[in-house]
This record gives C-alpha cells, structure tokens and sequence, in this order.
C-alpha cells in the first residue's frame, strides 16, 4: 500500500448513472459490469434492483472486508472464511433522512486456535482503518464472530 | 413517500459480503443479483471488479438520481433523459484516508424549454434532499446541464 504513504497522493473514483425507465437507470464504471440500480419500494420504487441505500450500506461493509484482507496479507495471517452481515438504519435526524448507524458482523474462520488473538487485532485495526467510515457521519459499529473450524 | 412524513419511521438496509478468493468477495442483498466486489488494483487489488470506493461515490451519484425522480414525479414534470457522471476524490485529511469531495454531473435533456426552470429547481431540491448527502463527510458539488431536445 505504498500509495497511502505518499500523503499527497490522490485517488480518483469514478461511476455513470444513466436513467432507464421509471424509477430505475444502470450504474457503470470503466471496465466492470453494469449495475441495475433502482428508488427502493419503500419510496415508491422497485424491489430485487439495488438501490443508493444498498450501496452506503455495500460500501462500508465490503470495505472493512478489503481492509481485513489487506492488514491479513500484511501480517500473513492465514483464514479459512470471512463473511459478513451489513444492516444500515436509516431515520430522521435533525429533520433530515439520514443513516444514523451501520452494524457489520464479520464472522471468521480460522484453522489455528493460536492465531484468534492475531485476528481480533487485526479486525479492530480494520474497523479503525476502513476509509469508508473515515468519509461518513453514521456511527459504525463491528461486531466480530470467529470460529475455529474443528 | 409517506413513510418520510412518519417521523418515526426507521428503514433497515441489509447486505452480505462472503470473501471468496485473493482480494475478492461477493456482495449480496436478498432478491438481487450478486455483485462481484474486489479491493481495487491501487491497493494490491484487482482490476475490472467494483469496490467499496466505486459504491461510495455509486450510492451518492444514484442518490442525486433516485431524488430527482421523485421530485419529477412529485411535480409531474417530464423529460427526456437523465444521466450523471461523479468523480470521488480520496484523499488524506488529518492523517485518514476518505472522500473529501464527491463531484456528481448530471445532464438532463428536457423536451420543452418553458420547463429548463423548474428542472434547475427541481435539481436545487435533489441536491439538498439526497438522503446519502445527509450520510457522509466528504463535500458533494452538483453541477447541472440542462439541454432542450431540437
């Protein structure tokens, strides 16, 4: 990650949003698979589409995974599985639709019972170093479940 | 949207991630297509696979776009075509990682230029009322084109 350490560097993201239909339109970026993308039922959209909800709430949870992977490299900590529940509230605060919260359960495997202690570490260092959360108001809280697969 | 006016009214989003090989994984959210999701090759990623940084400045781009469309639909106004590119830039700030600014483009064609006005306030309100704006830190710059179709 040498990029980061040059700390005047930056980073560039880039996505299109191209209107369909309705309440729905497809999300591209350079290079990847378009994604449809549509207003939740809620608010009078479309259910089975992903919506602007389900990315904030994609964008935090898959970036403390990519945050583990890299601190796991990093240390060559070695795991069996990762998989992680991401749930996102959103409510009225100060008269303003907001997510107020975002609770991510990552739950990992390892092999070797000795490396549990290594692995919580590390899981508090990506809970610390998610950018993701760096860049958002909601109070993120991770609640981390490993398993010693027997 | 008559759940908004509820006020107490909290909306759970949930998504799952399961880590599948090297810097790769697979989001979910019951009902939808899966996503591939991948840290990306800056960071000893992979190349051609969204990432949690594509589906922050995703969530904020389709956001603006799912906002317009409800106030189109609110005030009946028609249009022809809506897209939007946005740029995220990631960047160090106090010595973290995060998106200090999104920019979101979107370009609207319009059929009747008597409408061009209320399009542009039409947009004003999206920009205000976008319910990831509310979510995050980084600041979010909407820049709007409006065209008459010939």
């Amino acid at each position: 990650m040498s990029e980061v350490r040059q700390r005047s560097k930056k980073f560039i993201y880039r996505t299109k949003i191209k209107w369909d239909k309705a309440k729905k339109g497809f999300l591209s970026s350079s290079g990847k698979p378009d994604i449809e993308t549509a207003t939740p039922p809620e608010f009078r959209g479309h259910a089975g589409i992903w919506t602007p909800e389900d990315f904030f709430v994609a964008a935090v949870n898959s970036c403390i995974m990519t945050t583990f992977l890299y601190y796991a490299e990093r240390e060559s900590i070695e795991f069996v599985s990762y998989e992680s529940e991401a749930e996102g509230i959103l409510e009225r605060v100060e008269n303003q639709l907001m997510f107020s919260l975002i609770t991510v359960r990552p739950r990992i495997v390892i092999a070797l019972s000795d490396q549990k202690e290594k692995v919580e570490k590390l899981m508090k260092s990506s809970e610390r170093g998610c950018l993701i959360s760096h860049s958002i108001k909601s109070k993120v809280e991770v609640i981390v479940e490993i398993t010693i697969r027997k």
